[in-house]
């Protein structure tokens, strides 16, 4: 019998240390195809090469199982998922797990994220797909805690699967001890966006994005800004779909 | 009385036609101030640039009346609206009018559109914004049949607001004659997402996204891809937030 095949992708590209987390964890469950970016695509959303061309690189395996396949893509998450699916790929993948993203993509970080862009188009063509993140920036971040539940959640997406139309983003907590696991909602939360403006040595001005998320529901015990905060991991359920049919009426009364 | 103040910008960059024809509409119904990004930047989402910084460029107005305000930036449409809230606008906008896209965004085009994505952007900070796109690539797209439409929708925004997380996304169909408007929701529909392959001068291989978009319910008569098939304009309510409470019970009893 086959075993399962996993494709693994991420935002922070192939050289980031999270990936290979992820990926020491799926190589016990079944063969692995690593198609990552070949350069950090933070933020990137769903965003798509539609105006260059794409190089596709393999990379020799000598840190792994011999069931791992390892690939850079010269794209964003998405064109990683793409290409994975119709260039690279011996067959169809049976589960698709994303990161370990080197910081968080709880709150509103969820449409920005790059992380979370490749799981929803593995979403969206009918692959169960989870994305995993731990709330640090750090490259020499410790995901050692972060394993045992990652493997948990990933068994169970393989056996179980998820409903069509839905995936799965996970978070967990910067602090090395996890408290336990709470499937919940996103925070409504909103980035305090300042630009930090700098002067260039010709005197032009730039900018800089900065700021910190301000989670606008603090008191809510139900989302994931709230149990990240008190040292658990969090599983939020995720839909790409964001057209609205519920609120044509609402719509035709007002440009109808 | 101050007048309204629009905010426009749009994912084909501050030279496209597109652009002009919506500034042109809105210089008629308040203040404008046009800030889009300086290149193309199709099929960008709701990335935004964390890695590199920003330049913002002025742009002398010599085709609007004097209530028109031209920027352009190096980043993405995303980019656009956070540097124009943050460093640009004088005041709170009460409108964001984005497009008008060279290129359709009906269907699952939604969820890759820089166009919308700025449109979300704007949306999830509570400021009324629709996307204008029209199914024409061409620089040369003839976009007068557009105009009583994106006249009369922009106006009705203007002075009746949006319920709060709801945005419009707006299709004109590529054919001049349009025959009436429908509030509708998006098709499910998929691309067939081929890589056309080249080999470079070096004997390199690279790729290049090609494809066709699938409506996959070509029946359904309540899809903007059925009606824009049809020759007429669509408005498709959108909500940004992916996130997707009501399958909380069902995701525990996966991975709980």
């Amino acid at each position: 019998m086959e075993k399962p095949l996993i494709l693994i992708s991420n935002d922070d590209g192939i050289a980031a240390p999270g990936i290979h987390v992820l990926a020491r964890i799926a190589q016990q469950l079944g063969d692995v195809f690593i198609v990552a970016p070949d350069s950090p695509q933070s933020g990137m959303s769903s965003a798509m090469s539609v105006n260059t061309p794409l190089r596709v690189k393999r990379h020799e395996n000598t840190d792994y199982n011999d069931n791992v396949n390892i690939f850079s893509v010269t794209g964003t998450p998405v064109d990683c998922i793409k290409l994975a699916m119709n260039n690279i790929l011996p067959r169809r993948p049976d589960l698709m797990l994303c990161g370990i993203n080197h910081g968080s993509n709880a709150g509103n970080n969820l449409i920005y994220s790059g992380t979370m862009g490749a799981v929803m188009e593995a979403c969206m063509i009918g692959i169960p797909a989870v994305g995993y993140s731990l709330m640090h920036h750090s490259m020499a971040a410790d995901f050692s805690q972060t394993v045992p539940y990652i493997e948990k959640i990933s068994k169970a997406v393989l056996s179980k699967g998820l409903p069509s139309g839905l995936c799965l983003n996970v978070n967990f907590p910067a602090k090395v001890a996890v408290e336990g696991l709470k499937v919940v909602r996103s925070a409504k939360s909103h980035w305090t966006e300042e630009y930090r403006e700098y002067i260039d040595p010709t005197g032009r001005p730039f900018y800089w994005l900065t700021g910190k998320q301000i989670d606008e529901e603090p008191e809510a015990t139900d989302t994931d800004l709230y149990w990240l905060g008190r040292n658990y991991a969090t599983v939020v359920p995720v839909t790409p779909d964001q057209t609205n049919p519920a609120a044509i009426q609402t719509v035709l009364s007002i440009v109808g």
